[in-house]
Parts: C-alpha cells; sequence; structure tokens
C-alpha cells in the first residue's frame, strides 16, 4: 500500500493582506504531477483544505479543479478531513458523492468510528472536533479537554480495529511535543489543546494535520506532514513537502519526503539598507520572494520600505533589528523609570531609541555642556 | 417522459427576520414523498436553490440531504441551475461528482450549449447569468441587456438543438408577461432586466425559476413553477405548487399542479382589534400562521403587537389602514401645501392622521368654534 499524506493547504489564505491563491495553484500543480507519477493507492489530506469557513470563489475552484483531478481523472481514491479552519458543514456538502468514487471527505465525528478500507489497510478519518461535541456526542461530562476527547474517540473505534491488518487514523490535532509557529491558531491556553502521542499507539501510522512543519514532532509512527507551503516568516526555515508512505501488510512502512517548490520563497533577509540595494547585492538574489527585511541602519532613513520595493516588489514585512529589540523588552516598570531619569538620561534613552545608535561618551560630554547651558540661562531669568 | 419542475427554494431565508429554514424542511419533506410516488424520470430545479451565496449551515445541510435522497436513495437524476440568489461557484463545486449519478447541477453559462438528453429529451441547462459575462463570453458588443443575451445563448446553442426530439430550456430569468411580487429581487430598472418569451419558441417547453407565482406568465410552453413556499406578503394569495409534467415523443405535454401545504400558511388578516382578539373569531383561524395583520380600529391603541401576540404568536408585520394610506401618499408639495393650510385644516389633517378617522363636519364645526374662542381671547390680550 502506498499513500501520501498532505494536509495543511489553507486554500484561500491571505498572508500580510496578500491572497496565496496562485502560489498555491503552483504548489497543487506540483503535487498533481507527483500523484500522477507515484500512482498512489490514496492521497490523505489532513485537514485545513481550506483557510477558513467560507473561502474566496477562487480557492472554491483551485479545490474543486484539484480533487477532480486526482480522484475522476487519475483515479486515485482521497481520504480527508475537515480541520479547525475549514467549515466542516460547508465542506462536507456532497460527501456522498463523492464517496461513490472514493473520495472519502469527513467532517462528522460520528463517522469516524468505522474505517475506510482501501488495499488492505483500514484509515480511521476523524475531523477536527471541538472536546465540547465529543462530550455531547458521547455522553461523556469527563471530557474537558482535546486530549480526553481523542482518548474516548480511539477508545470507541477500537472495537473496529482490524487486528490483522494495518490501521491507520487520519487526525488533525496539536500532538503532544510538536512545535508551533506563528500561523497555526492557538487553539487554548495552558496546554489543554494538546493531545498525547501515546493515544495513537493502536496504530501503524497516524496522518496529522495542524502544525505546520513536518518536524513538529519526533515520533515513530505519529507524524505531521507540514503545510504545503509557508504561510508565515515564523515557517521561513521550515522545508515544506509530502510524505510518501509505502506500507506492508504488517504495517512497517518507508517514509519518502517530496519538498515542493514554490514560485516565490517565503524567507528573511537582514542588511543595512545601501547593501541590499547594491546591484552586486541584489543579482545574486530571488527578489521576487516573499521577504521579511531586517534593516541594521542606524539613525532615521527617509521611508526605506519604498526603496526596498524597487529592488524587492514583495517586501511583506520590514522591520529594524535595535528599535524592534528596545520596543518589544520595554516595561511598564521601565516606563516609571525614565520618568525619574534626570534630563541628561531622558535625552540618551530618546537618542538611542529614535536612532538605534548608542549614546557615545563624546555625545554625551557634548550633550551636557547643551543642557547645562539652557538651565543656565533659564537660572538668569 | 415524465419530469417534475421545480425552482426558488431560497434554502435559508429570513422573512421578517425569521429563517424560514424548517417550514422549507416541511415542504421539502412533502416534495420528497412526491417524487418517491411519481417515479419521475428527472426533477428540475430552476435556480435559487439557496436564498444567498453564502447560506446558514443548516440550510447547507437541508440541500444536501434533499437532494441526495432525490438523486442516491430515490435513484431520480436531477436538472439544476443556479439563480441570481445563489453563488454559482459555490453551489457549483463537486458539481463534476454529481453528475456520474444524474445529478446535473450547472452553474456556468458556459456549460449551457450541449444539452443532457435523458429519455428521448434533451435539456439545456441556462444558469442564472448577467448580460456583461454573457457578452464578454460570446465577445458580442450588441449584448445590452438580459434579452439580448439570451438571445445569443439561444442563438448558439441551436445547433445542438435535436429536430427529431423535444428540447427543454431551464432558465432563470424574468420573462415577459410575469407578475412580480416583493419577494422577487428588483433586477434592473426601465425593463433591461426582461427577457421575451418569444425567446423560447424552439422548445417544446421552457421550465422557468426567478418569478415565485405559477401564474407569473400565461404561455402555451413557457412556464414558472413558482417558488417552494410563499415568502413575502405579496404572495399571500399565491397558491404554491410545483409541476408534474408528461412529454410525448413529439414535445406534446401535460401539465398537472401538485400543491404542497404549509406548516404555516403566510397571510393577510385584516379586522378591529376586539375582534381579532375575540375567542369565537380565533377559534376559527389557524393562529399559528404567519400573519400581517391590518387593523381597522380608529384612535390611539396602546402596544397592540404585544395583545395581538398573545393570540397570533407569528405576526410579523402590523398595521394600520388609514394611517398607512396616508403615508404613502405623502408627497413634498403636499407637506408645503398644509403649511399653508389654516388652523383648521391643520388640526383637520392632524385629527385623521393620528385617529385614522375621518374629520366629520360635525367635529369640524366643534373645533371652529374652539379655534375661534381661542383667537378671540388672543385679541383681547
Amino acid at each position: 500500500m502506498k499513500f501520501i499524506h498532505t494536509a495543511d493547504w489553507h486554500l484561500g489564505k491571505l498572508v500580510h493582506g496578500l491572497y496565496m491563491t496562485e502560489d498555491q495553484r503552483f504548489m497543487l500543480k506540483q503535487f498533481m504531477e507527483l500523484v500522477e507519477k507515484e500512482k498512489p493507492d490514496a492521497v490523505i489530506i489532513a485537514g485545513d483544505l481550506y483557510d477558513r469557513s467560507i473561502p474566496p470563489t477562487d480557492a472554491v475552484n483551485l479545490l474543486d479543479e484539484v480533487l477532480y483531478f486526482i480522484n475522476v481523472e487519475l483515479n486515485t481514491p482521497i481520504l480527508a478531513i475537515s480541520g479547525n479552519h475549514d467549515s466542516a458543514e460547508r465542506l462536507s456538502f456532497g460527501s456522498s458523492w463523492y464517496q461513490k468514487n472514493q473520495f472519502y471527505l469527513n467532517g462528522k465525528i460520528e463517522n469516524s468510528f468505522s474505517p475506510v478500507s482501501l488495499a488492505g489497510v483500514n484509515f480511521f478519518l476523524v475531523p477536527y472536533c471541538e472536546p465540547v461535541v465529543v462530550r455531547k456526542m458521547l455522553e461523556d461530562d469527563t471530557i474537558l479537554n482535546h486530549h480526553d476527547a481523542m482518548k474516548a474517540i480511539i477508545g470507541n473505534l477500537e472495537n473496529n480495529l482490524q487486528v490483522n491488518e494495518p490501521n491507520v487514523l487520519i487526525g488533525h490535532s496539536f500532538v503532544l511535543g510538536g512545535k508551533t509557529s506563528d500561523s497555526e491558531r492557538i487553539l487554548s491556553v495552558g496546554g489543554s489543546g494538546c493531545v498525547g502521542a501515546e493515544l495513537f499507539e493502536p496504530f501503524s501510522y497516524t496522518a496529522l494535520g495542524h502544525l505546520h512543519s513536518p518536524d513538529a514532532i519526533n515520533h515513530q509512527t505519529v507524524k505531521y506532514s507540514g503545510s504545503l507551503m509557508k504561510y508565515s516568516f515564523s515557517e521561513a526555515r521550515q522545508k515544506k513537502s509530502v510524505s510518501i508512505i509505502e506500507m506492508d501488510e504488517k504495517g512497517n512502512f518507508t517514509q519518502k519526503y517530496h519538498a515542493l517548490t514554490p514560485q516565490k520563497d517565503m524567507r528573511e533577509l537582514e542588511g543595512h539598507l545601501e547593501e541590499l540595494l547594491d546591484v552586486n547585492f541584489y543579482q545574486q538574489q530571488k527578489v521576487e520572494d516573499y521577504l521579511k527585511i531586517t534593516l541594521l541602519d542606524e539613525g532615521a532613513i527617509l521611508d526605506p520600505i519604498q526603496k526596498l520595493r524597487q529592488v524587492y516588489p514583495n517586501v511583506l514585512h520590514l522591520e529594524r533589528k535595535i528599535e524592534n529589540k528596545d520596543r518589544k523588552e520595554k516595561s511598564i516598570l521601565q516606563v516609571q523609570k525614565e520618568i525619574q531619569q534626570n534630563e541628561l538620561e531622558l535625552f540618551a534613552s530618546f537618542y538611542e531609541e529614535m536612532t538605534t545608535a548608542s549614546f557615545s561618551e563624546e555625545k554625551k560630554d557634548w550633550m551636557a555642556s547643551v543642557i547645562n547651558q539652557v538651565l543656565r540661562e533659564e537660572g538668569q531669568k
């Protein structure tokens, strides 16, 4: 049995005010080619097909095209669940028809308990679901969080596990051990959004979505595929890929990563303005990439974003290193302390904040003499 | 060939702030029973399946259930188009899969030109479409309005008409001769939203949606089925039904109306408050109906809607007959005229407006004497 595991397509996503739909189309084209070449027995999409419950219509059209190509034209079964970004109801419309062509799309937790069997492997499709919904459905008041909910779901499907065949769970959860990135919605505070990896012990493979890095968890059988592409600068250093799994009849498997190449990469660039605008420098760069630029310059700079965009049209975020550091670290206590500073110290703080340069001893001496002179003149009045 | 023609379900519609979904479910239950009993060769839904491009999720679930029952469980082909209230893109998602089970859902005008052939009849599915879209697609700058657009579409599909078999067009348009009601969105001013019925001459039957009354047009072969149920008080006197058509191989047909009975009717009630609240009167009434009540009482009444709702819980609209008439007819010219009226006339207008009773000669004489007395006292000051 060979299957491809992907997740977190987030079609229709806006990143820094830009729709990613054309970039997503570019990635999905490669994905379709991969499916055509690999001829897997199934494609798994582990949730967050869309970025929101009501996606823009071109994202709707894109998903329709891609799934049609894979499922109908290539005749490849699809196993998909809704994630926390999808509207389970809207996404599930028509799923009874899709099923007739081995496109299994599950948005309803009550359909998680009986598996879809393909080529000797049993797939349990567990969509993202709020704990309160599971508590109500199973009439179990002890379910308080995502871990409890997943435990109860797995407990309820255990009777349907095939002992002589591999079982695979498809889920969309924050499984403990994972590293998060900015673009994953933080679901709850204090760890109640987390699910312990040990719950998935009965499964030969657990195909997860939700966290965007394939490295988010380090586990033998519990795996994230990672998102289709980078969706925030906190993911800039992640390698995006899909997983190709070949599983034998005992559930042993090999995993191969297949990287997808973005039309425009999302990455961070750091330097002085002059250097970044130097033709010798930017000739070596893919200037069309989506960039977060951190300027190292001291002192005031007039409209740096306009200057940078003449070379790098897709600068999405600009920051200045020291300035930013200062701002982040400023607490109320510090502000109060500033008020107590004498004039010279106040000016020094102000100077450093405005220019990002340090207020040297030389500058300090010069400024002290200016302040003294002003104070003397004040006293003569 | 037997088919059932319906249209304008408007699932998810809000009427006077109330969601109609449960009422729609009640109607559609009867419709499903009818399809089960009649065993037609096809069911036609001529647009406006939803009331808006993003319907509430329970409307999405309802449509899914109903179409699944008809198409998959009863194995009845469905021919449906998107109307002006639907989002063609959102509704069309998955239509390539549906088609494999003879559920033909067309939201794209470019798919209108080749027919779906069922039981010896050729159906052309023409979704609602803005003239500018047709103009662009056909690269024809002479297309300025809906009539031009429909003419061009029919001109383009004429080559695909089967001369020895009946041809049926399914459309969603305001065809000339129709009577409108409040709940149909007025599309454009000056008749440019209208389409001449003569265009449909090549078709043995034209199955229309858009106007909500089956009587909206009086034509031999061009027919509205009417909406699923009443959606405004202007439709209160319409009889709602679906049409059962039996067509022979020459395209001759018989039409049978099948009425659907609402859970709560939508109707108008007129009378004096005391009479409407009289137990002998309301015992004869279906008090749960959706009501527009017109009160005939003169004079001020304290909070009549609260009193009425104790008996008629679903009063959606209350008006008072004369008051309303006066307000509607008042123009700026009339207001200016009022300012010029002398005191007696002013008071008479005020009296009529506040009480809805006429200012009789007797009342006028009495008021004239009061005014005279006041004016005399004023003069003595």
